[in-house]
């Protein structure tokens, strides 16, 4: 189970971006913007800056999340993006005592299958506490651990990044894994910041139509729009 | 006058960092740890990563600076640090009423010098009012402005380029501004983050050596440390 | 005069690019990848990356530039792209033999303001000369220097970063002479790499339809467009 | 076995490194600095530049490299290098056919654990093989694959980032396969760039001491240093 909790983040994080971007142009300094704009104009500001496309003010404003239950095959993409920041479970120091994993649905919608994955898994992680009880260094023994095992890890992201990841991360040609822990991060994001919360969202929404070769379905893709004149 | 408030940082900014660094060995998850570290734990903690020279973890509290006052000799300098997001007040677009600008203590210290210093500067400003008023948009008036002139930025950095750039910022045979504009930099976080605060220090604290070509005298260089024995 | 020279790149950079993205799907190595692709091969790869907004594999071209003859006005908004690297001339310890500078068209256009324009940036710069024989140190004496002094820099961005830049450098509604630096880019790059040369173009080539508030008159506006049906 | 070549480089990466350096402090422009600078200015600079800690020059070199034969355990490690351009063999869409995988020497020293080893990463492709045979995507199948597969990928990374990654990753305490990956990369570049290859050295030996908690033996620790005056 994929579980994410919004640690820490900047407080006001819509008034902190609004504050930033009327810097650039007002008169009057940073700290009084942070007292005197109003909910509305904050509002106001941030649908200014998503419609014009300038997001440097966002990254104002950061979130830290603690993320536990996703598989090792889900990090490894999850730390391609590099303007984050991570703190992982190391598996070189930390050796895994329960065979918590991961199933796939459609693994786990084949009981032939689903019994032979979860034989495989456990049978995984007995080699590889055999391995350690035979003084195998947990560094090298977990070369034996699937992709599947489950991890835990700290991420810090900006709400400019936020916003750029969850554009490619909530399409739901994603990987299913990614996708559903976006969804949660949308989720918790959403609780402290409604109107921010509400930018996290697909590419598509923003650009009216689809990029990718194949739709889901949600909106038509490029070539679909434009055949239709 | 250089002016540094601390709009905005992540809450309790040293047990975020601990919790996040304890995620990587401990077998409890970082919303626990947020809540169970004591206050020595965290220090110790923090003495121990920065011992060791593991820095990641730093980088999950975050604080947002209001600055204003420094002249855009500065800025142009501050903004080279690309591992933080900067949101500046801009020439293209506001006009600069006032001539507020920033006066090096060498030159206010020969009042022959200073006279003509002021004088030029404000026959700058003058010039690109007169400019303005015939119709040149400000965005090409402002060629006129010496470097001298103040502008006003958001920064947003973390703890751990915060480390970074005042091991560089904070030497004292770094530009004068910059150091003044660092010293309020780290007296801001020094009050709501005393063990971080202290970190933030010239690198020959760490180092116990200069390693500049010629030293302020704090330190002796590393040659004359190898020199001496 | 600004001046800009491609003085080093990634050779054969759209075949590098082309052997990188396909080794994400290839049973091939990148090595035989290289050797192997024909030059329409490698054209068709860089085609289907752009059009499908895959460009990650496009970071592993660099080019390097020298820059010269751009303002300090121009060269403080260029290194805010923090996705490069910069050497840039030193004021604090290089001083500045001739007073070599930018002027603006606009003022240009206007003879009795453009000679006052020129008086007013000799003036500082003389000026500077004579806190620089009075003893004042080039760190503090270039303070009286206007933005329009011409600078000098050495600047290396790989092709992902110079499509996104140029997509907002090259917009008529940007900064006059910034457009000018990167016309003089585009131009290098398109000399040794014309597939990736094409592709450094404003975003409004890209989006069909312009975003800014108002449009140059090459493309129409998002409102207009939507408006019009 | 790790596989490393060196598909693409800045040429005359050292001259372009002290070119750009120069041009900081210099009045002749970058691009005659290119054709004058002799062999042995080039080195006498870098050696200073290298001595200052003054490493922003470094990153106009970049290196562009083909990586084969190494764990995903490893990717996964390679991959939180952020300063760096990484495209990698996707399990998403490329179905695994052979079994390459990566043997740690600790397990290959005890047969009867080796045995187990082999056999038991077998097991797991053969199963992947099966789940891909009945329908399963690929995508999903991987998740049984342990972190012993071989996967290949392409890594651009500057000359300032080599030196820091091998400062950390040529430590003979950082894990065994990523030591082995970095002495590849070293020797890769030390054959186009000998003055630049020597750099790539254990943090220890700029230090002249080993700050982890235990030393490999060749420099003491920071402790044993000022415990013995």
């Amino acid at each position: 189970m994929i579980y994410v909790s919004l640690i820490s983040y900047t407080p006001d994080p819509e008034r902190t971006i609004a504050a930033a971007a009327r810097v650039s142009t007002s008169p009057v300094g940073a700290t009084k913007l942070m007292e005197k704009l109003t909910p509305e104009a904050v509002d106001r500001l941030l649908t200014q800056l998503l419609a014009s496309g300038h997001l440097s003010p966002f990254e104002h404003a950061s979130f830290t999340f603690a993320i536990e239950g996703i598989s090792r095959v889900t990090s490894h993409q999850l730390v391609r993006h590099r303007m984050a920041s991570y703190t992982q479970q190391s598996q070189r120091y930390v050796s895994l005592k329960k065979a918590d994993y991961v199933t796939p649905a459609t693994i786990s919608a084949r009981p032939e299958l689903e019994a032979k994955y979860h034989d495989m898994v456990r049978d995984c992680h007995r080699l590889y506490h055999e391995m350690l009880d035979a003084g195998i260094p947990a560094e090298d023994a977990r070369y034996v651990l699937p992709g599947a095992m489950e991890t835990r890890l700290v991420m810090t992201m900006n709400a400019r990044e936020l916003i750029h990841v969850c554009s490619l991360r909530l399409c739901l040609r994603a990987q299913w894994e990614i996708v559903a822990l976006f969804e949660r991060v949308k989720a918790e994001v959403e609780r402290v910041a409604p109107r921010l919360g509400a930018e996290l969202k697909p590419k598509c929404y923003r650009l009216g139509y689809c990029d990718e070769a194949e739709s889901c379905g949600i909106f038509p893709t490029a070539k679909e729009v434009s055949g239709g004149k």
